[in-house]
């Protein structure tokens, strides 16, 4: 099936929503921290942000919501945009094979992580982002970007969930310390913490979050400003990344079934990047057994099916 | 940057064999058995089979070598015609985020191996093709399933590379009866293992490896017949898991580099299959140290950059 | 409490065998094998075989059973005989900190088992013994080597226990191929495993038990031959090795409760060395859940309380 | 040979002594901390305090070191008196098999670590000494416990060395984080690492530390003062598990070479216990692979030849 021709985009997820709605088995909500585990987990929004500018929404899209570890892709670009290529020495570029939040694996590739969207990784790229900073300016400097990729100075984060996170962040604390034993985190592990847990309570809506992917749907470019936010083969880089390691360990499943890149966070958020095309945010709180939202990832798989937009669909040749 | 409009794809391959043949680093060539170590690591090849039926090729592409791992591609495609999904049950589909022989994962996973391009997972996938056969049936319905797809009799399975497999297999022996152990394999190891070491001693040309991938470029079309090898969707999902799975533990790493998926062997050869473009075969026999060709892999990045072929980069919208 | 003066042991037993009739928590038989798992739970037997050369036994000590793992002790032996000190470069002296039989730790020490008493270990101890010897004369070797020890040419192998364990031994097998993978097993594995079977089906009762063990009692000397079947160190040593690994990973647990050197086997049998003073074996078929006999684990305890065996005991300081 | 009566200390440990000062190969001095690392590796110590009262030394018995993990001998015992056997429900009792500050255990075993002599049991055991106190308190409880055991106020800890292992001890804040992520930490994690920190740079003499050990000697009792510091049994499972565990990997090794149950320190102290015959301390900075003072476990292990206080020698029969 080729890439369908002009799908009629809003009655393709008003009819997800629809069926969405129907779903009995949603998983579960997130309990760790309080600001998370009372998420009613009846709630479900989309939003496509497509290539020509337009925005197709359907159920709780303008409902705020914690994007968790969606924000490593932003942290992620901010990082490139610092230090280049040479982040790579401090974070590799496999998938994990094993839980999110695994110390295993760093005790055999001596405090190296595997990606940069595993919490280690992800803790490494905050410490690279905090270099010559204080963590509140470089908290301010993520929230910053998030604002300018999204257009949008509503986007705030939530400091109860931050709080949350560090009064029960001991295993990211137990990462943080183990790779700095290593020497591969330079900062005072509480301040690299703080800028981890504030970049994880983001608040953003599906329209929001739709919106800030748009740069890695046009190769880097930012859409309203036509400014570069990463090089073109830096932004189809983070595309392959998501795709292998953007779903913890079910990264695979994800591929098998949507088979488009996207990352997905605890809260119930995935953002998916289909190159050229569409920038996208779903969200739904309750999660399967590999922590990606239940209802999100099946949304999800029907919308590639209806659009043909997976990657490994065959394309229009040149 | 768009897929390219008719890259002239013969100037392309001509000068990527030209650099090729520069190059001085070449890694090392496989010598766990003679079949392999005698091989010369000067061969460099490359054949592309297009999608409007055309071949181009350049470098040593009508040279035969030793596939090896590709072949756990050809014969995935078998077993999912016999058993359908259900395989699942028996094989993953997750990265393994080890090293290709790694153990440790079985013991944590029961038996279950990652994904079936690891070769545990393949394993698995030779005792699903041996049930109802005698071994030699067995590795004969391979050997015709290859010419058929292939489209080429002369295609052959090396015994003398079998035999060394044989000989010097025990870390197959022993993942073999430590999924025994669990009860994921049903058949006599010595039969299973039969099986498994033939497959992988498969011996193609780039432009018959090339031409046998056709049926995933083309959605599991045979291009030749018309008749479907293999439905849509699982043909998609085959891609998906070369993406994911196809480089062992350096996939993370190709996905960033090349993009495309891709399926690679110890013998030096390296399947790369574009939807709906194209169907590629590369082949030379120096490894670098994550076990997959050296310049192989340099080749098919310089090739993703000249064609613009990477699944990550924009489409054209429909 | 110093070594009791003159305990009167057979009070003592006859007690112990009492009270264990009346234990209604006895485990689990293992059932992996016919041969085993037929043995009815309910048996207890007791055998002290003391320095002065008498002989205390109460319960079902004249029953033959499985001695199973208890007979790596009598490989170790035979092995250090004929090798010496070399066989430590092949095998390991610390305790394993795994199940019995994992395979993970082979991985990250590079197929060098952790010591003599896991099955990986033993395996090689089987492979020492089988240079030079057909499977069938060093199965005889071990055999008389035990009759010998023992003074009794009535002890037998039972081919149907070595049968069972060869058609259910798949995790030998993987442990065995590993091994050889890494260069740390010379001979076919069939033949190794071949050999390491009959040991473990080495059927014995309690009294023959307590009577091989005596040389380790003695500093190593043979009492009824007054023969060194090993030098005073290495039996002080075989000793220490049963100490810290005799038990699988129940090994502190014993040594915290007991705090006297033994090897425990799957088969409900345990012999127990107290050097100079006794030679003991217990055996009763339920296991607990870390492998080793649940009633002769406590019987031990029990008798080492009203002994004052431990080794951990204050000593009559000379 | 059975226990050699009356063995002419002094004469054996000057020889020991002597012998020492000629050994070229000393191992490395552990270098993390500053404290530690410009101590002299030509130093080499010994004291023998014996069951009738007596004390032997010879070399530098009278110069004060760091006894760094010997602590944890002491500190379990504390803990023991606090909270009893319940203690075993959050710290096993089985020897490690891995590094002594392996993380990986920890993750397969929920939290709960193998021991309380690796580091992360030591953590435990600090968590549980602490309750109830200020950390100043349980610092100063653990201070007057040691002089007490030892009979020696001027017994100090060293702030400098406490200092510098809270400066680089990520790794153990990595354990103490990972272990609270499990619940088996119960006081914020700073405060808990601040009484191990502080216990760990407890510096002593080789007189000291001997006179120290005396209580494990006499199963638990005081010689100076009668009182019993622990029960008889719980003297006897603290030197078993000494046996099992007392020196990190390299346990099983001191037990075949040494056959005394002791607990060796980063600082390159041993403390070792013969029940009713001596409480012994050694010291030479320079330590082997395993972490262990090479000197110390040399000097131990001629010692125990000369005097035959293997526990598993002959005893004399009651």
């Amino acid at each position: 099936m080729p890439v369908t021709a002009a799908p009629d985009l809003q009655a393709i997820i008003d009819r997800i929503a629809e069926e969405m709605a129907g779903q009995a088995d949603r998983g579960k909500v997130a309990d760790y921290i309080p600001g998370l585990a009372r998420v009613d987990p009846k709630h479900f929004g989309i939003s496509i942000a497509t290539h020509d500018g337009k925005m197709y929404s359907a159920g709780d899209a303008a409902m705020p919501f914690s994007i968790q570890s969606v924000s490593k892709v932003f942290a992620l670009t901010i990082a490139l945009g610092k230090v280049g290529d040479s982040l790579w020495q401090r974070v590799g570029r496999e998938p994990s094979g094993n839980a999110f939040n695994s110390i295993v694996q760093l005790e055999a590739e001596h405090g190296i992580p595997r990606n940069p969207f595993i919490n280690a990784g992800a803790i490494v790229v905050a410490d690279v982002i905090l270099a010559g900073h204080q963590p509140k300016e470089a908290i301010g400097e993520i929230l910053r970007f998030v604002r300018q990729i999204a257009g949008d100075d509503g986007i705030m984060i939530d400091d109860e969930v931050a709080k949350g996170e560090a009064e029960t962040g001991f295993r990211n604390a137990a990462l943080a310390n183990y790779m700095r034993s290593f020497g591969n985190i330079h900062h005072p592990v509480e301040q690299v913490l703080g800028v981890y847990f504030h970049q994880c309570a983001l608040t953003m809506t599906c329209e929001q979050l739709a919106r800030a992917g748009r740069y890695l749907m046009l190769e880097g470019q930012h859409p309203d400003t036509g400014f570069n936010v990463i090089s073109p083969m830096r932004a189809r880089r983070i595309n392959a990344l998501m795709m292998l390691c953007g779903h913890y360990d079910g990264s695979g499943e994800f591929a098998f079934r949507v088979g488009i890149p996207g990352k997905s966070g605890v809260g119930g958020g995935i953002m998916l990047i289909v190159p050229g095309i569409a920038s996208i945010a779903v969200w739904s709180p309750g999660l399967n057994d590999r922590g990606n939202s239940t209802l999100g990832s099946l949304a999800l798989e029907r919308l590639a099916v209806a659009t043909g937009w997976s990657v490994f669909n065959q394309r229009e040749p040149g």
